[in-house]
C-alpha cells in the first residue's frame, strides 16, 4: 500500500458564520489548504459532512464544492458516517490514493448548523442514533449520552465534578486557538454550576456545534519531493488509520461502557503503525461530551476500565502531561461542526506535528493520534500521524 | 491496481415496501448477495444512499446496515452522490480493494422513499440540484429537466414523440424482471396521451421512485480461485470505474445539453479498458427521464451530438439491437429508488454476463458499460464491466 503524506491544511473557525454559505465555509477551508500545500488541482474531493440535507437542504456535496473551488468535472463524493463524517473523509482519501487511481486527494469536512431552529437541530442530529429504537421513543443524542455518563458514574464510583478536567483542559488550550469557537477559560466552580441539560450532563460537559470547515491535502509519501513541499517542513505521514462499527443502539451493546469500535479501530492503527499507546505524545478525541474523553482514553488503553476521568484529576491531559488531549481545544471549545470535527483533528496534530501549534505546543511532538465517532460509539474512525524530521 | 471481480449479486423487488425497514431492505439485498457469493463475512460495507436523513430521519447507515446483517464492528460509511450514490458506493468498494485495504467489500444501494409524502419526497429530490441558485428559486427536480428537454427539442428540431421508444423498450424490458416496479408494456399512444408533469416531461417519460435496495460483493480478482468462485460461472471483473463532476448548476454550463461529466467518466473508463464505444454490448444507462437517455448516448459516444433519438427510432437500443440500454427495465420501469439505483445496474450487468436475463438475454453479452447520474448532470459514474468465459 502506498502511504500518505498530508502537505496541506487550511480550516475556518468554528463559529456563527451567518454570512457564508456552506459551500463558501468549504471553498475556504479547502483553498487555504490548497495554498499551504502550494498545489492548485486535485485528482480527487472528500466531502465529509453529515446534516446537508436535513439543515441546509442541499446534497450532492462533492459536484457542489468542486465546482466552487475550481476544480470542475474532479471526482467528488460526500462521506457520511454521523459525527464521524470527517475521519471517514480523510480515510476515503487515503484508500483512493493507497489504490493508486489518485496522486493527489483534498479531504474536506464541512458543517453549517447555525442557520436552523434549534429543535430542528436537536432532530437532525438525532439521526446518528438508531431511529427506530432509540429516537422514536423520545431520546434526544445528548439523552443517549446521559444514560452512558450516568450508567459510568454508579458503575464505578465517580463523581460528577470528578469529570470537570476535561472540560477545563480543552476551554484552556482553547483560548490560545483562533479558530475555537469558546475561546475562554473555564474554572472548576463553572463547571459545577453549569445550568443542567440532561442529568448528569451538564452545559459545560457537552461540546457546543457550529458552522465551520476544515480541509487537508494528500499525496503519496513517495511523490513528495516532486510536490513541491516547503524544505523548512517535516514530512508528515498516516501511519495509521481503521475505522470500525459497533451496534448503532447503545442497549444492544453487552458493556454500554466500552467503545468497542474505538477499541477495535485503535488497535488497528496500532497494529499498521508499530506503536503502542506509550508513543503516542498526544491524542486528539472526540470529547463531544465529557463522559466520550473517558470511555476513548479506556478503550485506547490509555487508562484502565473504569479509570479514564484518573487521568484527568491527575493532570496527564494537560500540554505538559503525559498524553495531553484536546490541545487546540478539542469539540468542547474548538467546536463541534460535526461532519467537519474529523477534520479539524487531523488538521490540529498537523499543526501540532509541524511545530505550529504556538503557545499550546506539545514539546517534541512526533506521533499524533485522532479519534472520531459517529453516533454514540457506532461509527470510530482512528488516525496515526508522524513527523519525520 | 488490484482488478476487482464481482462474485455476489442480490436485489430486492422495487416497490412500495410499507412492511420493511430501511436496514431490512438493505440486509435483503445484502444477504442475497453474500448467499450468491458464497461468503459470510466481508472487510468493508460502502452503503449508497441520498434521502435518509431527510426522508427516513436515519444517518449512520454504514453502523446500522453492518450491525443488521451481521457484520458487527466491520468498518461501514455511507456515499453520498444524489442519485448517482449508489454507483459511486461500487467505485468505493472497488477503490478500497484496490488499495490492499480490504480483501472482500459488500457495496449496497438502499432507499425508502414511499413512507413519505409526495411533497417531502419532491423536496428532498431537489437537494440533487444548487439549493442556493435552482430549488429555492422554485425549481423541482423534474422542472429541471424539463427545461433541458425544451430546449433539446427546439435545438435539434425533435418531436416530444420521438423519445418514445426510450420508455417503450424500458416498459418492454421491465415484464420480464421480477424485480421491476412497473411490469407491464406500453405503447405510443399510451406514451403520446400520458398526463404532463412539467412541459414537455409527461407521466411516461419520467421514471417512477420507490422502496429498493442492491447489493454487490467484490474481491481481488486475483484471489477469485481461493474465494469459492462456483465453477459454473465466469469471472467477471470492473475493467473500468470512474466519476467526474459537473456544475451542480445547469445554467453555470457552457451548454447545458451536453453531458461532461458523462463524457469525460466514459471516456476514462474506456481508456482504462481499452474498449471503444463499439465494444460495448449493452449500456445500462440513467434513464430517470427519456431526456437523459438520449444525452447518455451522445456523451458516451453511441450516438452524435443532437442525434440520440434517432438510435430509439432505429430500433438499435431494444434487445436485439446494436446497443441495448435498460434491459432489465432501467429506471423508468425497473423503478428509480435513487441511491440505490447505480447498484441496480451493476447487478442487472451481472445478470446478463452470466446469462441469467432470462427472456431479455443479450446475446453473447461479454462487456456491459453503467452509467449512475447524480443530479442533472453533476456527479456521473461509469463502469464497464466484463465477463472472461
Amino acid at each position: 500500500m502506498r502511504k500518505v503524506a498530508i502537505i496541506g491544511i487550511g480550516q475556518t473557525p468554528v463559529s456563527e458564520h451567518w454570512e457564508k454559505s456552506l459551500r463558501e465555509l468549504a471553498g475556504e477551508a479547502i483553498i487555504a489548504a490548497m495554498l499551504d500545500a502550494g498545489r492548485e488541482t486535485a485528482d480527487g474531493l472528500f466531502v465529509g459532512n453529515m446534516l446537508s440535507g436535513s439543515l441546509n437542504r442541499q446534497e450532492n456535496l462533492g459536484a457542489l464544492i468542486a465546482d466552487w473551488v475550481g476544480l470542475r468535472h474532479t471526482e467528488a463524493v460526500k462521506i457520511e458516517a454521523a459525527c464521524g463524517s470527517g475521519g471517514a473523509a480523510v480515510r476515503a482519501g487515503l484508500m483512493a490514493i493507497a489504490s493508486g487511481e489518485m496522486d493527489c486527494v483534498i479531504s474536506v469536512g464541512v458543517e453549517k448548523m447555525t442557520d436552523s431552529k434549534s429543535n430542528e437541530t436537536t432532530a437532525a442530529l438525532a439521526t446518528a442514533a438508531d431511529a427506530d429504537w432509540e429516537t422514536t421513543h423520545g431520546l434526544s443524542f445528548v439523552a443517549i449520552n446521559a444514560l452512558i455518563m450516568q450508567r459510568y458514574i454508579h458503575q464505578y464510583g465517580w463523581k460528577h465534578s470528578d469529570f470537570a478536567p476535561f472540560s477545563i483542559v480543552a476551554h484552556n488550550n482553547a483560548v490560545n486557538n483562533p479558530y475555537a469557537r469558546l475561546s475562554f477559560a473555564i474554572t472548576e466552580l463553572d463547571y459545577i454550576k453549569a445550568r443542567m441539560i440532561s442529568e448528569p450532563i451538564n452545559l459545560l460537559d457537552a461540546s457546543p456545534t457550529g458552522d465551520g470547515a476544515a480541509a487537508v491535502v494528500m499525496v503519496p509519501a513517495e511523490l513528495i519531493y516532486t510536490n513541491g513541499r516547503p524544505n523548512s517542513r517535516p514530512l508528515i505521514t498516516i501511519e495509521g488509520s481503521a475505522l470500525a462499527t459497533d451496534t448503532i443502539a447503545v442497549h444492544d451493546r453487552q458493556d454500554p461502557l466500552w467503545l468497542s469500535a474505538a477499541e477495535i479501530s485503535a488497535s488497528r492503527a496500532y497494529s499498521q503503525s508499530g506503536l503502542t499507546p506509550n508513543d503516542i505524545d498526544f491524542f486528539e478525541l472526540h470529547d463531544a461530551f465529557s463522559i466520550m474523553s473517558a470511555l476513548s482514553l479506556e478503550a485506547c488503553g490509555f487508562a484502565e476500565r473504569g479509570q479514564g476521568p484518573q487521568l484527568g484529576l491527575d493532570g496527564e491531559i494537560t500540554i505538559s502531561g503525559n498524553i495531553p488531549v484536546a490541545t487546540m481545544g478539542g469539540l468542547k471549545a474548538r467546536g463541534h461542526p460535526v461532519g467537519a470535527t474529523g477534520v479539524y483533528q487531523i488538521v490540529e496534530v498537523v499543526e501540532q506535528l509541524r511545530g505550529q501549534a504556538g503557545l499550546n505546543q506539545v514539546e517534541n511532538a512526533s506521533i499524533g493520534m485522532t479519534q472520531n465517532i459517529g453516533g454514540s460509539g457506532a461509527a470510530i474512525v482512528t488516525h496515526i500521524l508522524r513527523a519525520h524530521k
